[in-house]
C-alpha cells in the first residue's frame, strides 16, 4: 500500500449558496490528491504527458458525502493506492476537515492511454518501478 | 418512472488540456439535469430552498466515463427518476454526444434537509404529489 | 456595429456563499457571449481552431459589477462588436437579469494567433468578410 | 504600501484545450491573493463575514494577460495594497510563473457591505488599525 496526504483550502468561488464546498468540486480535490501522490514518488504527471506521451483519463469515480466542508477550511486529502496498478490504476481518497472529521470518501479509477496510438496500455514500467517497493 | 432531457454545450473553460470536458465538470451536468427535470414538473429548486426551506444536499454519486466529450459539442443530459423518492431521492443520468453516443452514465443520491432544523426529512408531500402520477 | 444576445441560467455550482453568481464566473459568460455571436455569423470558434488553425487568446479584460445575479436567474448576455477587428478584436458585454436590469458590463480584447507559427496575426479575411456588411 | 506573496499551482481542471490556465480562472487567483494577504495581517475574511458581518463584494476588475500559464506551473501571486482603503479597497495583483516572468497583472476594487443593512459602509476600523502601520 502507498499513501500520501496533501492539503487544500476551500476557496470562496468553490462554495455554493448553501455555504459549503460545492459537490462538483470534490473531483478537483481528488485530482490534486493523486497528482501530489505521484509527485511524492518523483513522478510529475506533466512529464508523463509531455515526455512519456501517456495520459491517464478517468474511467470511473464514486464518492459519498459525509459532512459539509465550509469556506476557508483547510482540508486534508489522503490518497491511498491499495494495490499495484495493472491495466488501470485505482486511488482511494478520503477528505478530512480541520477537526480531522471525515468529509468525503471515494474511489477513482483511471486508464493509461498511449497519446500517439490513442489506445489503452497497461501500467507503464517507470510507474511500476517507483511503486513496487511499497507493495 | 419519470424521465427528462435537457441540453448543455461544452464551453472552452470546461475543457482541459486533453481537449475534453474535464471529468470534474460532469457533476455540474448532473445538477443541470435534475434541476431541469424538477422544473419540467413545475418545481423550481430555488423555491424549494426559499419558500419551502428544504435543501437537497448530495449524499453520494457514482459515474463512469464512456467516451470523451469535446469542446463545443451540444450534449444531451437524460435524467431518469427510477422510483418515487422516500427518505432520499435517486437520479440516474446519461449524457449523450451529438451523434447520440453515450459519453457518461451515473447515479446521484440526494437527501432532503429541513433548513430550519438542519435535520434530514423524508421526501416532502408537494414533491410526491407531482411525481405520483408517473409511477 | 454588430450585436447579439444569448441566455445563460445561473447554476448552483456557480453561486458562492453570498448566494450570488461568483465574480470569477463572469468571464465564462463573456466567452459564451462572443462564441454565440460568432456562431450567429456562421462561424464556429471550434472550426477556427481546428480548420483555420487560428486561436484567439484573451489579451485584456475589464468589467464592473453593478448588481448581483442570483441562483437560477436566466441572464441575458448582450455582446457588441463596436468596430471591425484589425490587429485584435474587442467585444463589449452587458449582462442583464430577468427584470432587464444591468448586472455587469465590461470589455474584453482578444488577439489572433496562428497556431502553427505561434505568432499574432491580423484579423483573418474569412472573419472580416462576415463582419463587413454590418459596418 | 503593503505587499504579500502566495503560491498556487495550476491544476488540470483549470487548463483549457489551449493547454493554458483558462482566462476565467485568474479571478480565482486574485481572490486567493487578497485573502492570504488579509490572513498575513491576522485577519480571516471568514471572520469578517461571520463575526463582523461585513462582506466585500467585488465592484470592478481589470486585468491584462501577458503570457500563458501552463499546467502544473507553480505561480506566485503578488498582491499589493497601494493605499489605505477608504470607502472601498483596491488590490493590485501580479502573477508570475516559475521563471519569475510576469503572466498576468491587474487591479480589483471591492466595497464593504454591512450584511445586516445590506448598505455599503467605509473601511471598518479593525482593518484600518492593522493596515495603518504600513502607510
Amino acid at each position: 500500500m502507498y499513501q500520501h496526504e496533501t492539503q487544500k483550502r476551500v476557496r470562496y468561488g468553490e462554495t455554493d449558496q448553501m455555504g459549503y464546498l460545492y459537490y462538483g468540486r470534490y473531483a478537483d480535490l481528488y485530482e490534486i490528491g493523486r497528482v501530489e501522490m505521484l509527485r511524492s514518488l518523483g513522478l510529475a504527471y506533466r512529464d508523463m504527458e509531455e515526455k512519456e506521451r501517456i495520459m491517464m483519463p478517468v474511467a470511473s469515480m464514486e464518492m459519498r458525502f459525509v459532512r459539509p466542508a465550509k469556506y476557508d477550511e483547510m482540508l486534508t486529502i489522503r490518497t491511498i493506492l491499495p494495490q499495484l496498478p495493472t491495466k488501470d490504476i485505482v486511488f482511494q481518497v478520503e477528505v478530512f476537515n480541520e477537526n480531522r472529521k471525515l468529509v468525503n470518501a471515494g474511489t477513482v479509477r483511471l486508464a493509461f492511454v498511449d497519446m500517439t496510438t490513442k489506445k489503452t496500455i497497461p501500467a507503464p514500467d517507470f510507474l511500476l518501478e517507483k511503486l513496487t517497493p511499497f507493495f
